[in-house]
């Protein structure tokens, strides 16, 4: 009699934000990355990726569903992921027969974030890492995150960062076949937990290009480049973090500002030139220069992923005086509800707040969180199928 | 007797547009580069300064009217370049003792801009050739405009190039007094007379952050342009030089376009970061762009200056079909004064011209022209003052 138990293990899984940028791939289908990228961890409690893998003998085909949407899984990202943690997982039943045969059954998967997937808000990071570490934990596999962070790395590049809480480096690797570009942990959320982050979404009138077509674009025609990637990063990756390790903020802020900088360079650089800022993103990097100029030391630092959002980070101790200067150009901005702000310095050039009244249209205040957590919460019902809600 | 005589010479001078950026100095009291630049002269019926040179026992100081305004000539810039002519010419005087003592004689200068001053029009080019050239007529110095070029270097770097017409390279040269940092024609503007230039004047909030300052921030600042300056410029101004040469539009535009967006990305990595290029510029980038993709081939190129303007090089034989997709968005704004325009490619996606509508407030269209020219009409009047209109 064939087996029609329904198994399943649900997880969440957070969104990151890089400090030091992933631009550039050597190989476009393990991708494996040109230089090495750091990044924090941002909590779940804000953003996060809730994912249920369930297998069983009597599903019929794989699936994934993400907010209730069936998803086109036939790419090789998907496809990927699928063929390796069943690889791992036939290891398993292969040394124990006792083992129910789970890499033998078709997967179920349903997947929902609790944010706009679509916001630019580094959901691929989050879903592909929830799809490993929830498939992992259905087949009960061994793997420390390091070894399952070569797998979600070939999902999406970024997603092997999400893996761990706290501050995450992604080594580059040299081995052709990408079993050395890994994500290891620099430091728990534990270590700095004061961090903190504004995420301030700009409407963007359109998409601007995918990162994936950009990065190859950047690394075909950008003369640039090739120093960014190996000597600027590098040198950086080592000063950051040192910085991370010594809790040091200003040399975090500084070189966050300078990397996010220096990729957007390397994006103008590239032939036809790529624009991920706008001039709202302009405005939100000098409403940061000027508050680090005021301030007489840099107490935020912004960073821009593939996309016109602001991600500005700073610590606990001086979220008084950052977020009393964004509120002169965010107050009635939905998600900026906050009290006890302090009030904005007399000599600042609060001219610069103006084009965010316009330009921003939701904030999502967070900070660093912890890595994967495996929870209770099924999305997938005792039938199988998702649950509706 | 004191000879009363009034000397006067006069002379018309040149704009240039770079093709290859100038940005960085070695040396900031000599203005001497860190890389080579190339021009295209454009033609002086279009943008031009008019400089009258006099000089007379009977005047009392030093003096320069700029349209009508008296200047302050303090500075070392301008006492540079008057030190310098005055050296030449007292050598002259020192060889022939028949001269007269105009070496000894106190300047009263007078030049008009025939275009607004603070446009961002490159008016300091033509500015400090007409006095460098005016100066050197008025002494009747041997020198020609290459040996005369280190002298405008001086008053302000890209000046040295508008000492020719054509096409200009400015060598960056290696010794430390300057002495081989000197501007060479590459081409008369004869030898390829159909290239013109499309400048679209966009209106800037606030005017961004000088040039002269702005590149030393980068110098000190950026880790990408030690690369740019070193290994990238070197390359492509062979290639330009080769390009020119040989009338070779497409890799003319090629190159344009890329020592463009590169000399912007290395501002952008610059800490804090240098912006010149705001919305509409990238709309400009964006419209070139797409014009050259429905093309199959490059038949227009973008280049920016330390400010919002673009400029936009194409040869007469494209002028129809490149004048024909700009009408799309500038057909109201002063200076867009066309007739037989070709329409635009159907698949042209005529929604990138829509930001030009707003954000471009004038547009000169212009083309090639020659060096410095040498008129009769004096701006100083038979009492040594300046002629009022």
């Amino acid at each position: 009699m064939v087996d029609q138990k329904i198994y399943t293990a649900s997880t969440t899984a957070p969104v990151n934000i890089a400090v030091i940028k992933y631009w550039g791939k050597r190989d476009t289908a393990l991708n494996l990355p040109t230089n090495s990228s750091l990044s924090v961890t941002l909590s779940q409690k804000d953003l996060r990726t809730h994912t249920t893998a369930s297998c069983s003998a009597s599903f019929e085909s794989d699936t994934l569903h993400l907010n209730g949407e069936l998803q086109n899984i036939s790419g090789p990202r998907q496809t990927a992921c699928f063929r390796e943690l069943r690889s791992l997982r036939a290891a398993l039943e292969a040394a124990d027969p006792s083992l129910p045969k789970l890499s033998t059954y078709k997967l179920h998967i349903v997947s929902e974030n609790n944010f706009p997937t679509a916001a630019g808000l580094a959901s691929s990071a989050a879903g592909f890492a929830a799809l490993v570490r929830a498939i992992a934990d259905l087949y009960e596999l061994p793997q420390n995150p390091t070894e399952l962070s070569r797998i979600a790395r070939q999902g999406s590049g970024s997603a092997c960062r999400s893996l761990f809480g706290g501050y995450v480096a992604w080594e580059q690797g040299e081995k052709i076949d990408g079993s050395d570009s890994l994500a290891v942990e620099i430091a728990p959320a534990s270590h700095w937990p004061d961090m903190k982050a504004a995420i301030l979404v700009v409407s963007a009138a359109k998409k601007g290009v995918s990162s994936t077509s950009g990065m190859q674009a950047t690394v075909a025609t950008s003369s640039l480049f090739p120093h960014r990637a190996r000597v600027v990063v590098p040198q950086r990756m080592e000063e950051m973090i040192k910085a991370i390790k010594e809790r040091d903020f200003e040399t975090f802020a500084d070189l966050t500002m300078k990397d996010s900088n220096s990729f957007h360079s390397v994006c103008l650089d590239t032939s036809p030139p790529i624009f991920y800022m706008n001039d709202v993103s302009k405005a939100a990097i000098r409403v940061v220069e000027e508050l680090n100029r005021v301030s007489g030391r840099k107490i935020a630092a912004y960073t821009f992923d593939a996309g016109p959002n602001a991600v500005i980070y700073y610590l606990e101790k001086d979220e008084a005086l950052v977020l009393g200067v964004l509120k002169g150009g965010l107050e009635h901005v939905p998600g900026f509800a906050v009290s006890g702000t302090a009030a904005i310095p007399e000599e600042y050039d609060a001219s610069f707040l103006e084009p965010l009244k316009e330009g921003i249209t939701r904030v999502i205040l967070t900070g660093v969180g912890e890595g994967p957590i495996s929870v209770k919460e099924s999305l997938v019902g005792e039938d199988g199928l998702l649950l509706k809600k």
